[in-house]
């Protein structure tokens, strides 16, 4: 045997019985491998050379097993493409075991539910260029476990970004990378329990399983009224025992109102008179249309504010990737509840993110994208201005979604009546908060989920549906 | 103003003070932004034609306060590359800002500490080859929020992957995608909390960030005495309080030795009759350099092992991939711990390394990186006979590190010498349970760690300092 770790031929795992490099013991073991479905039929075999050298045993005794396994029709050999496990051999399946894969989740024809960009723009092209430019480029230590806060090129790009995109202060040594808002949020709800906070103020309307998860870190949820100006964070200063409140400035989610300039104010006026934080969840601040910017509320006072960003709404939520900045006082606390490297997103997908920011592909698809949803929004617009006069849209200045007010009774009708033509669409009242002095009726339209194909017919769908 | 959504040009948050639409409120927004550093020197402004667009502007107002800016040396104009924040606009940082990236950790010249593969040889063109497959042939719902679980086509591949080369009864159905063992193990604490198991027994020496993860889940850690056969398995009974058991059969994680197949069956036997749960951290199983095949211990009991594997030592812990094969009756229980969708890994990465797996790339890797390794063990060994015959060296037979036995007190010297040397290297005593009994002295060699390079300079190194 001149090299017996041959680097070809796939890795298996055999176990011969009985005395070392007698072929009963090896047929043995390769057909309870092909029995019990860990070999599975189809799959090829390593070449008896191959496999020999892996079982110190003699060449010949591998290739007449695998011969007479032929013969007995547990496996195939043909010229060119090596022994395989017989496609008939059907494997042990526990009696219990499920099918090989779920059916798909029985999901609507069409969708409005909010939450998600359209899928099918996400730019494949320029990310596998960044992604070559990136893999090219890395540095061999961005293979390792690396630095908790995130890799230094993400953080260095997003610093610039976040400042002249949306208002934010950044630093690199601020930013923390994590794998979206959730995360980010479930960190902080530690950093705020070791600092023994023990109330978070929420919106009166919002995600519940970002207020789930605070109450799941043991944290108690007080809501703030909200009105058409946004949140009433002037009444912070009453809720004595908030020690962070949780806001949407930009682009309140879901009723879509921008914070009003003097509510944001009472926010910080707030957070520096108390020493609370306010965690700023900027979730789809890259689409505004109307030509008031609303920057990052982050921008007034870096020391107290914590921002959260996200790639999820801007590029695709199968990234996975966000950004956290963090005032100076706490990066040491943050890193801390990111706790061990396993936190971290994968090192392949931070440097293709900042080759795509740095490269200006970033801008460029967000313009684009924002071109876009602008002009479903004004379809929407028009279309309810047709087909449905009497019902009110709001929360359109920005995002992804509007609301439309329904009649009092309304909204569990429309959503029942939807599901029935196949449309999937929310109620406002999924996300109330069950303190909420306010109950509103309405729809959550998520206008950025269809596809551009569907969008016609889903628009359709949702006027037939409207009363 | 035919098209005032333009797409090209940076993105940029400007507020513009005063009246809308005046040259001099832009001006000093622009000031602003470039004093206090949110427009970092050199950045490309946008064309005034898209500034004045998404301002909402006339196009010579943004053209003119442009040009006053270039003539008060905030801004550059240059034919072809636009205008820019000039370089010697100096920003403002506050005073107790951190310099912009933080000096890199010192680390050691040479490095021999365990828990890490060869960086340099993360096989670039070829994941790049499989990203460009994958993200080809991506549906477009990869890009969305995804199944907790994970990738299906991930879960595929490593079903079969994990069935023949690992002994694993594996089916896509009860693999759950994670970002390594760590997380792994974070969720299978919340379960055995949730199931109101107290104790989780351990290994006498082991890694501590996994024994305080489990402390910080709420678990005691009891710990099994370690022989040269391994864990002493069949003392389990006796914890009564033990509901769960971590190990390392293949390879005991730092000592190196397999579990002895009685003691695995005594695992099984235990976890058997009393309903216990046996934690298969199963890191480094793909490289075993001796004849005898070393399968996973899940293959004798799917129902009562937890199978952890991983990506970092096979391929590289950036990549931030590992699986868990649990049993049918528990798959439940660890999505819910697996909670909301952020906690799931990149898409695209785990669709690259399905289709890295699936194309046999995987395999040949695995193959190419065992023969590199055994090569090192070999020289290491062969050194060792040399220039220092009198050290024991263990734990050999897999994996990519091994023990070196020292005379007692030997230990903290020989660390000590190797850090005035620019070598690290580990004690074994890092490793140790405060309980265990037995206390050995030894370095635990990763000589997986080094690049090809960088080699032979670190193991001469070690040489000169080993008694």
């Amino acid at each position: 045997m001149t090299d017996p770790w041959a680097t070809f031929g796939a890795d298996l795992h055999i176990d011969p019985t009985g005395a070392p490099g007698l072929r009963a013991g090896l047929m043995d073991a390769l057909r309870e491998a092909v029995r019990t479905g860990r070999l599975a039929p189809g799959t090829r075999l390593p070449s008896s050379r191959t496999l020999a050298a892996d079982l110190g045993m003699a060449r010949n005794t591998v290739a007449d097993a695998y011969a007479e396994l032929v013969a007995e029709g547990w496996l195939t050999a043909r010229q060119g493409s090596g022994t395989r496990v017989a496609r008939r051999a059907e494997p042990r399946r526990g009696a219990s075991a499920p099918p090989r894969s779920r059916p798909p989740r029985s999901s609507p024809a069409y969708s409005l539910m909010p939450g998600s960009p359209d899928l099918a723009t996400f730019p494949r092209a320029e990310w596998l260029k960044a992604a070559r430019r990136a893999l090219t480029a890395a540095p061999n230590e961005a293979f390792g476990y690396g630095d908790p806060l995130g890799r230094i090129e993400l953080r260095t790009v997003l610093a610039d970004y976040l400042s002249r995109a949306r208002g934010v202060y950044a630093d690199p040594e601020r930013i923390v990378i994590c794998s979206g808002f959730v995360h980010g949020l479930m960190m902080m709800g530690k950093v705020l329990r070791e600092r023994r906070v023990r109330e978070v103020a929420v919106e009166s309307y919002g995600l519940d399983v970002h207020t789930r998860l605070l109450v799941e870190a043991g944290l108690r949820i007080p809501c703030l009224p909200l009105d058409e100006l946004g949140s009433r964070t002037g009444e912070l200063p009453a809720m004595r025992g908030a020690g962070a409140v949780l806001l949407t400035p930009a682009h309140q989610f879901p009723t879509g109102v921008p914070l009003h300039p003097d509510r944001r104010a009472a926010a910080v006026d707030w957070a520096r008179s108390t020493g609370g934080l306010i965690l700023e969840d900027d979730y789809d601040g890259e689409f505004r249309y109307d030509r008031q910017p609303v920057g990052a509320l982050q921008g007034l006072d870096p020391e107290r504010v914590v921002y959260f960003g996200t790639a999820s709404k801007s590029m695709a939520p199968g990234l996975r990737l966000g950004w956290m900045v963090v005032p100076q006082s706490l990066v040491r606390e943050v890193t801390e509840a990111k706790g061990v490297s396993d936190w971290a997103s994968g090192a392949l997908d931070q440097l293709t993110l900042a080759e795509f920011i740095a490269s200006g592909a970033y801008d460029r698809h967000v313009r684009s994208m924002r071109l876009r949803y602008r002009s479903r929004r004004d379809q929407l617009v028009a279309a309810l201005a047709e087909r449905a006069p009497s019902i009110k849209v709001s929360g359109i200045a920005a995002g992804l979604h509007a609301v439309l007010e329904l009649p009092e009774g309304g909204e569990a009708d429309v959503v029942r009546a939807a599901a029935w033509q196949g449309l999937g669409v929310e109620g406002l009242s999924f996300y109330r908060h069950p303190d909420a002095e306010v109950r509103r009726e309405a729809l959550v339209i998520g206008y950025g989920t269809p596809t551009d194909s569907a969008w016609a017919g889903t628009l359709d769908a949702l006027m037939r549906v409207l009363p």
